[in-house]
């Protein structure tokens, strides 16, 4: 049983975290930061001691979570002194063998875009468990399932094909989003007139899948909108020949037979 | 002041524009469709007559909303009886002209994307307004605001240029969910697993411009990340190269000076 928890880490995952492990009754015993002001922070909220000396951090805790930037990851792992319990690391891209340092390891990754000053409810952040041995496993499931309630396991390649669709469905429709604001600012238009209608959009996905919700001039195949559309896009270069491949795509995904 | 109002069409628009103006107060006197069927089924939820014939329209109504098919818009303006009333179309991409044998015209454009099977809430949808004369405008601008909190005018160059806007950040958007669904099914993945990920990216546009809310590895400069999704899709060049020149896009998108 995953009971008393030291977290690695006081940024934007981990405090999140550590509010909603606290506020579910785990003990979370230190909190570690390489700037002290931020772990006492996160460590006052979640009743916890400060740190910011690994070498200070006990070592029968049960779990340590370590949630620190990617580019901090493997040296926090380097300077962490070798523990019993289970160490996780909550990245997406780093593969697991980074913590084969210690004999329990693991990934427990929530699959999700954290922001500041953005609250998200952890009970709906799919949390992707990951680990070499199955009693481990087991135990992680048991205690992300506390507080989420969509965890699965999956493999590294899983996980890596799972973060490239993750750019695509959210980097790039952030992108798309992005373009439509550039597009409405030149014409002196307001980006909220557009806000209803992405949010839709993402929504539609609950319940419909996105092969099936297309809708737009590609999809129906009206050659005189697209023509249009291309005509006021003549100017960018680059942007007529974007519209033009993702309409094709459209049209040819559209054009495949149907199960 | 309109009070008094038909529906042409019976379609999927015009009906839950019918059931929300019936429950705000107002009289709709008569549904037309091409399938009497349709016309029954929503003239008996709005208390109107039904008719599939337009010489039957009735030509003392203050307000006269054509809501058919974008393919069918064109005839049913021209079988219509001349009327005294406000005519009004709801398409995105029909210009105001195809209107002008109607002394009063306008336009009155719905700016979201209707479904099947999903209830809207016109309360949250914009409604863009256009009118060559100032005082239907007015009129019209009135009459949007009894049931949508957010309505404005734009004129045709305004209108085409929101729907551009529109393909980037819903038509296109959705094909990149439709990319990650294909992705993620060919590893054996629920698409379950990201859609509070896309969800939260639409929702993030709420508070925060796109430009500034871009995250992923692009954005970052996370070259490592980049190659090895590259290589991953080295097998389909065309998503290679879409994966590549979004990126390239989002990377130099980053670079541009920030006010």
């Amino acid at each position: 049983m995953i009971r008393n928890i030291i977290l690695i880490g006081a940024g934007n995952l981990a405090s999140q975290l550590g509010y909603t492990l606290s506020k579910k009754g785990f003990n979370i015993r230190q909190v570690y930061s390489y700037t002290l002001a931020n772990a006492e922070l996160l460590a006052d909220k979640v009743n916890a001691y400060a740190t910011d000396n690994l070498n200070e951090i006990q070592k029968d805790a049960d779990l340590y979570i370590i949630s620190v930037k990617d580019g901090a990851l493997l040296q926090v792992i380097n300077q962490l002194p070798i523990v019993k319990g289970i160490v996780v690391h909550t990245a997406g891209s780093v593969n697991i063998d980074a913590l084969l340092k210690f004999e329990n390891n693991g990934i427990l990754y929530p699959f999700q875009t954290f922001s500041k000053d953005r609250d998200v409810e952890f009970d709906s952040i799919p949390i992707l468990i990951e680990s070499d041995k199955p009693e481990i496993e087991d135990k992680l499931t048991k205690f992300a399932k506390c507080f989420s309630k969509t965890v699965s396991s999956c493999n590294s390649n899983q996980r890596k094909n799972i973060h490239l669709a993750a750019v695509f469905a959210c980097n790039f429709s952030n992108h798309m989003y992005a373009i439509a604001e550039e597009l409405l600012s030149k014409n002196n238009i307001s980006f909220d007139v557009i806000k209803p209608l992405i949010i839709e959009t993402a929504l539609k996905t609950e319940s419909l899948s996105p092969a099936k919700a297309q809708t737009g001039p590609a999809i129906r195949g009206d050659k005189a909108i697209m023509d249009s559309h291309l005509e006021m896009l003549s100017d960018d270069h680059e942007l007529h020949a974007l519209y033009k491949n993702l309409s094709n795509r459209i049209i040819k995904m559209g054009n495949q037979p149907n199960e």
